[in-house]
């Protein structure tokens, strides 16, 4: 199997390549000594953002890597606990 | 007054270009098809980053802003819902 | 199939209990006109609970039902999206 | 100073108690063995009304405590930082 966001693939890249704009739009908006709260602000949409595509991402390997495991019983439990691990590091 | 967070301005840049340097590894990652469990450990690598560059932003700006109208009760009341709608932005 | 979380069920009751007392404990700090910080770190811990007990019946619920419905192609992507809608009320 | 949410006292009590309500709501369809997708909703909400009840205390707490320091120069670094540190426990 491939990678399972082959279809996702160039929007994930656009998606990526904004937070990356935004993420020196912060850094400039400081070395301008811009205002705390337009900063914080920015930070929030950062993390929406990254969210976002995280989301995406789980949800292309949950129908892929996941399903796949569980289908062709391989590794199913790993497979699992490894879902279970990476969504634990996102709810605290 | 000036920035509140002058202090930690090249703390601050040094995190955002780090983060940054973060987001454009993912892309890279999604260039070359990597595993998508790595991506999401990447993201929240990233998400957690920024929650910790917000935090110290939101310190600066209580110590220095805040702390700075209410002294001289200046648009007090306007400054901390200022700061509840962008605390708000981060406890959902 | 019967509900998933079935091994876990005494464990699962036992912590919701510990976090109604938590709750129950708040409210009698507040009667009590406690410090706001100690109501804080509280409803912390009740957030973090709830959490923990949700990441147990989100991983009984993917090792379950989830893992039920692809070995048996019924409903797979639906079970799927019903997963990712809930997992998107927790990653915000 | 007393408690600087008195005003807010009796809806905050109204809002633990739904919350307490929703806890025990879970404990049971815990013991009907209900579908682990409408726990996880229940949860869910849970978390959202346990978060905006610690808003609206930490909104008090600020307009209160934080600022009746900062006026009166009294221990002001040691309530930021105690407000610091119950913010970080919600922004992980």
């Amino acid at each position: 199997m491939g990678h399972p966001y082959a279809k996702e693939k160039a929007d994930l890249l656009t998606r990526l390549r904004r937070i990356e704009g935004q993420v020196r739009g912060v850094q400039k908006m400081i070395e301008e000594d811009r205002y705390c709260v337009d900063l914080l602000t920015q930070l929030a949409a950062i993390k929406n953002a990254t969210h976002k595509v995280a989301l995406s991402i789980l949800e292309a390997h949950t129908r892929g890597c996941v399903a796949d495991a569980i289908h062709h019983h391989t590794s199913e439990d790993e497979k699992i606990d490894e879902l279970m691990d990476v969504i634990r590091q996102f709810i605290k």
